[in-house]
């Protein structure tokens, strides 16, 4: 894992100059600063990365990927400061989220200025991709980006619904999570000269480790420990959040067991002794394993679809980040 | 005034047409209730008549605007439903405002997917429009959208800042309102197949309209009645708020005045007796006059910026709307 890593942080440090130079000019002080506050916080740029790395693997250039890439992480970004004022999320990358320094109004503001900046910056690469990949490239920022709101909009209705069968589940998370890491290879794919063909293999890999990130992210929240998740273990169950793997074990629990999770879910003020009750259920179903099978297999055939493709250094690391998102969240 | 009724009544409903079929396919249904709320609340769609107005008068058809300008007024929505939220504004055209029937989180989301269904719409005329002009339009329409967070932002920012200068209120209420519109005159143009001249003309025709839209709209909450207002007489005073006569009374009025006028501005409990003392302070120092000849000003300007298109009803409907705009709110 020290390869990607490593050209996560080379690429970051290139992205990031690009994203700098694109909201630099934004007035007045205060929007300009609620918008980069998120920005300079860190973050891994796994979704510019990918796209740099997408570019390659069809045999383009990295730099063809740098400004299609910085405009998919400004989405990203944007949709965390949203999601934070609906979530009214006080933590972002072990920072105040963005309308707790600056309030609702101008942190609204901020996502709405990243999102239009995204645009703009894809835009600006007009006379090196050409008008074609600008436009496809568009599109599938612009069909990302529907998709993030109609997963979000899922995502709360799903709240205190327990009838969410296993594709609804994946349905919302494609949307919510999915699509975007999905059209950050896409995108990299459409600069770097692939055909159509590359095009959507690409976009399907992408789709898959998104995909597996998501079931991964809510494994982690039942098996990881509290000081490296940074919240208490099982806090998803404790909110009553719908999962794979709640999914799986309320789909195959026979009715006693059926209620007694479900009474757990529904409860906002569950004890230890609830939460372990549920981890228990889980295990008799073999949920958590069914869950953790699901995203193995997502990241296996992400990395198969990578078989088309002439042998090179960026093949070699898309595949590695495949197995990376088992690993650690993006 | 009639011919103009008469075409924005004929336009808009081609519009909403077009705007329904781009809304119709989003999911959740209750984030696409939410997202069609106001656009099925009426609006006279001036800015996407724009558009296919300035299409025309570049020799183009009145179709070739449609789509572009149906993005538009997608932005304006967009707009509308977030500058509600951060206004904590109750009603918008006669309805409930979109944050007080479906709450914050799902109104948030409906501005950014009508944000982001502008530019699906707008990558959708690719066929018929070609790359170039579809390029040109998204670029048209990142910068205006950009230009609306940082107009907001200032517009915030003006709140209480009585130092303000007629520069930095024009600058404001440019990039606040008119920007857009501006946005709309030049997309169309650009969908036409104007040259790039022409564009820049009818992208200035539409900032001086822009202009003495919002210059007439101050102007109408003090010289107006009640009824056809929809609010107080004066209630820009009662709130403070910056605008021309505003800066332009502060500029001239001696230090007695100024003092006066500002404890008003500042009061956030005027009285009838209030209002009328700041009323006669902008006649004494003819602010009111000021404000009115300059949107008048902007009007001619806009108009005598035709004179370069070849006659044709759509010039003539653009210099009515010049006018039209000094009469009624956009």
């Amino acid at each position: 894992m020290d390869d990607v890593k490593e050209i996560l942080v080379k690429y970051s440090s290139i992205i990031k100059k690009e994203i700098d130079d694109s909201l630099s000019n934004i007035i007045p002080k205060d929007l300009n600063n609620a918008s980069i506050h998120l920005t300079n916080a860190g973050g891994k740029m796994l979704r510019p990365s990918l796209a740099l790395l997408t570019a390659q693997v069809v045999g383009g250039q990295e730099k063809d990927g740098l400004k299609v890439g910085a405009a998919i992480e400004l989405i990203h970004t944007f949709s965390l400061i949203h999601d934070d004022i609906m979530d009214d999320d006080d933590v972002r990358r072990g920072q105040a989220a963005v309308h707790k320094v600056w309030g609702e109004p101008l942190a609204i503001l901020s996502g709405d200025i990243l999102f239009s900046k995204a645009f703009e910056l894809v835009v600006s690469s007009k006379d090196s991709l050409g008008c074609d990949k600008i436009v496809n490239s568009l599109d599938t920022i612009a069909e990302a980006c529907i998709k993030i709101c109609e997963g979000q909009a899922l995502d709360m209705g799903f709240e205190g619904n327990f009838d969410v069968n296993e594709d609804d589940y994946l349905d919302m998370i494609f949307m919510k999570t999915a699509a975007l890491i999905a059209a950050a290879t896409k995108i990299g794919a459409i600069a770097g000269g692939a055909n159509d063909n590359e095009i959507e293999i690409l976009y399907d890999y992408g789709r898959l480790i998104g995909l597996a990130f998501q079931i991964h992210d809510d494994y982690l929240d039942l098996t990881s420990d509290e000081d490296s998740l940074g919240k208490p273990i099982g806090s998803d169950i404790a909110e009553g959040k719908m999962t794979l793997i709640v999914v799986n074990a309320l789909e195959k629990a026979n009715n006693e067991d059926k209620e007694v999770l479900l009474k757990i879910l529904k409860d906002e003020n569950n004890s230890d002794e609830d939460i372990k009750i549920a981890m228990d259920l889980f295990n008799k179903y073999e949920s958590i394993d069914y869950a953790n099978k699901i995203a193995k297999r997502y990241v296996e055939d992400a990395k198969n679809l990578l078989d088309v493709f002439d042998d090179s250094d960026a093949k070699n690391i898309l595949k590695l980040i495949a197995d990376f998102v088992l690993i650690r969240d993006l």
